[in-house]
């Protein structure tokens, strides 16, 4: 079994309670075996870490990877036209190889900027699982499915050879959930038959909900309900571990609706900001005690997979709506891209703090930089100043994906090469 | 004369009208001398500059650099708090060396963040304008003027000096002000001096307008008016160059009050979301013709002098208060960091655009990284992909300030070193 032993780092475990101190953290096969303020055995590779702190690494909850060949593709435009003229003709041409070369753009930009999970939702999941395996990242994978024609039962069918084929690969890297789009996607039919389905089979869910105010006024139009309503009423929150994407749009109601449900939210402030959609009610949220995440959406719509931007946009918006700069703080902000991410992956027992036993998903902080000196608070300098060009190095389960800034599972040059080559084809005269 | 060829780089000018293209770019001595498609001429320094975009060095038009000392230090506090409890405190214990190394370890961040120019407000200006000459950046100083006890007209005096001994100062980098600090901390008469003072010498002025809500009731209770009233009517915009800070807080009769202004503002949006200030009313004050720039503030309120960050934040933040994602595009937010900032330290004559004849003050930001491809629309990276850390190289003045992200003019170590020693003591006890 492997060993790796980090010196004399800064150690910021985001278990609740604890502080940063300077100690070494050990590393055996996959997992944390021990975090100490000085271990002193031998191990196969030593790291100094001195200068560096070490943290979890960060999760996204919520993306669409492949979409990274679309960055910065149709910034700056009305929603509407964004998806309809740009994004969704441009996605039409995407074939299982864009999909793949998508994924692993976007892993190559998770794994520098010191994500280590991601959940992601798109189609052709064969092909962004295969990525996650080559990438050595950990992922939850969702077959996203509109069902607003008939198909013949052919989306079900993927969703669920997704969940069959991939469930528990790459040593349970890569974890499955069913994906009923959106609300606005998805007629009560198909919704309940996917609802039952989760409930049978004990398989979480993962769903857009409440992005848009167009998408509220298109469910009350509809069926005189919020989108909120609509799920609640349709049982999605009964006993099911569900991870709702944006839920910008809920009301007071909405959020009291949600309160004891198993899951939670996956906020996204960047994409929210970029597409003028606003600003989630965390407050309400947290105070029914509902687990809140920080996801980026796809680079389609945030243009950057960056989660150290979302941690300063989530903290930075919730100081803005309330005017008060102790409204939401560094060390909570962190926490929700962090364990609070892991929870709604369902994968918290197992990752999301630094802590022996659990797996040795870590990013080791550079902090010899004139943004990141000095230390007067390690929470505020990762959280405020920090960015994803400051990660050092990137661990998913014991194995190192980035050491010095340099990848170390993935191909850089053919990535970019293929990334370039294919988003020239998609989006040619679009 | 020294000359410094740039070859086949992504060429932004942020010249209106222009479109990025690849050429190459002349400089000779500290001027742009040439850009074109092609240059094919001897220099004594080529940089190959494929894979890269070459842009204007990025202006942040208000800072209090040395401030920098107590970056992180008290985040996440109510604003009385962070002011009364921690900044004043620890800033009432700033030595002149203090500023100094305070100043270097800024510069230090502006330089490997792709900022070639700033405007500062601070006191022992002699250790700011130094710091300024040995870091060779350029800046316009100011001796903030805070006018709330009577001290024998030291502040005036101090303020005098700085415009005396220092205008023009290294070749020209170093430029003034007048800086009375804010309405409320400047009663008339002082005020009516440092204005017809301001105008007989033709000595532009920079002063923080309505940055909280505190601010402007605190300014009608004295005098009845709305802080932009109150100095509008002591005559301040009559004539006088202007640079304002923050104006968060302003009636559309007072943009009004600002219509034909000379300088114009500088919004400083990741100051105003960290310490829950507000959003200021960028659309009417460019309705007016009114020229808006970017700044950070301190780093003890921003954390970060990153003006990439600045510029995510400029434009996330309209398109959320219009709930529009075409409110403020990436250019805008770009120009916004280079040609309008420029225009508020009164510099635009000689940087903030690439062109020919203009100050070589500009950056090379390396796209060959995950988070920058494929390349779509290079203004979308910039703005919304790229942080400090993709600046692979600052020139000032046809000076390489930083090359291959080294700092070039500056010592990190030592810089390091005693900032880090400095700001212990500064904060003990605190």
């Amino acid at each position: 079994m492997n060993s790796l032993l980090i010196k004399g780092c800064s150690i910021v475990t985001m278990v609740q309670g604890d502080k940063p101190f300077v100690g070494d953290l050990l590393i055996e096969g996959s997992r944390i075996s021990r975090i100490a303020d000085a271990i002193d055995q031998p191990a196969d590779t030593v790291i100094d870490g001195r200068g560096m702190a070490a943290m979890p690494g960060l999760i996204n909850a919520h993306n669409h990877a492949s979409m990274s060949l679309l960055r910065g593709f149709s910034d700056d435009l009305k929603l509407m036209d964004w998806l309809d003229k740009k994004m969704l003709p441009a996605e039409a041409r995407m074939t299982k190889e864009d999909i793949y070369w998508g994924t692993m753009l976007a892993a190559a930009e998770m794994i520098a900027s010191g994500t280590t999970a991601f959940a992601d939702m798109y189609v052709q999941m064969d092909a962004v699982a295969q990525a996650v395996l080559d990438s050595g990242m950990r992922a939850s994978l969702t077959r996203g499915m509109v069902f607003l024609e008939d198909d013949g039962g052919r989306r079900m069918a993927e969703a669920l050879d997704l969940i069959d084929n991939w469930s528990g690969a790459g040593d349970g890297r890569i974890t499955t959930m069913l994906g009923p789009h959106a609300p606005f996607t998805c007629p009560p039919q198909p919704l309940s038959e996917v609802i039952e389905l989760a409930r049978s089979r004990r398989i979480p869910v993962h769903i857009h909900l409440a992005e848009t105010v167009e998408e509220v006024a298109k469910i009350r139009e509809r069926y005189q309900q919020t989108p909120t309503e609509y799920l609640h009423e349709l049982g999605l929150f009964c006993g099911n571990h569900v991870l709702l994407a944006h839920a910008v749009h809920l009301t007071a109601d909405d959020v009291r609706l949600l309160r004891g449900m198993r899951g939670g939210i996956s906020h996204n402030p960047v994409s929210n900001l970029k597409l003028g959609c606003g600003v989630a009610p965390l407050r309400e949220m947290t105070a029914q005690g509902i687990t809140v995440g920080l996801g980026t959406d796809g680079a389609g719509s945030a243009t950057t997979l960056d989660m150290f931007a979302e941690v300063k946009a989530a903290a930075w918006l919730q100081k803005l709506v309330f005017g008060d700069p102790t409204a939401l703080s560094a060390e909570q902000a962190l926490r929700m891209a962090t364990i609070e991410s892991a929870k709604l992956l369902g994968i918290d027992g197992e990752t999301g703090t630094l802590e022996a036993g659990k797996q040795a998903d870590l990013i080791l902080i550079d902090l010899d930089k004139p943004h990141l000196q000095p230390v007067h608070d390690l929470y505020s300098l990762l959280a405020y100043s920090a960015t994803g060009a400051d990660v050092d190095t990137t661990i998913v389960a014991g194995r190192i994906l980035m050491r010095n800034r340099q990848l170390q599972s993935l191909d850089w040059e053919e990535i970019s090469r293929e990334a370039s080559r294919r988003a020239a084809r998609l989006t040619e005269g679009l």
